[in-house]
């Protein structure tokens, strides 16, 4: 396979942006971008995460090849997590997300407001 | 409110980081982008969205201001589904998206290949 499609209901493409369109995935490469973190201080970085969650974000993005966890022979043992370079090539798309959620969230819940008191007055 | 902030975890950002990291968010910005269409050509290009979740990701689209559903009065009735502007600002950032996870495919299908025959030789 070389490239895919993501308007084919049977490429795994669409398995690739759910994963990569996860508010957690979005979030924990933001956190990355500027290198590797231990597990608490990247769950601190990206706020209001459960241990558990983080976990299993951690986990998935490890299998996709987006970062790696690196275990240091050392007492406690250090878990250092840190982006691949495939993880790193996806700052920038998600920059731009991030960045339009942040720039338009005003508009957005204007809309919300308008349309849920629309409903309401019917 | 002026911005967001993705990383404050009391920020209704990452609310809308949810909402248009979502797949079938994603797709239908890219299947409007060259313009308005009716809800059978819209479920026939997003391709494999079920009639029920492609009416709720378009009313929670319509809701956050991303798109405009028109009735035209003729019998039986036409109903255009188009971007608004806001939603049109939203088609690059998710271009890019859309365009790593078709470019970068076949390097996550490798990785979860190796994850996973690592995990099963231990």
């Amino acid at each position: 396979m070389n490239r895919g499609d993501a308007f084919d209901p049977s490429c795994p493409t669409r398995v690739v942006l759910d994963r990569i369109g996860d508010k957690w995935t979005v979030l924990v490469i933001g956190a990355l971008q500027d290198g590797p973190l231990r597990f608490t201080a990247l769950r601190a970085r990206v706020g209001g995460v459960a241990a558990k969650v983080l976990t299993q974000t951690l986990r998935a993005m490890e299998r996709d090849g987006l970062l790696t966890r690196t275990v240091h022979a050392q007492v406690p043992p250090r878990v250092d997590y840190e982006l691949t370079p495939l993880g790193a090539s996806l700052t920038a798309p998600i920059a731009t997300l991030t960045d339009w959620a942040e720039t338009h969230l005003s508009a957005i819940l204007a809309a919300r407001d308008d349309y849920d008191a629309e409903l309401g007055a019917r």
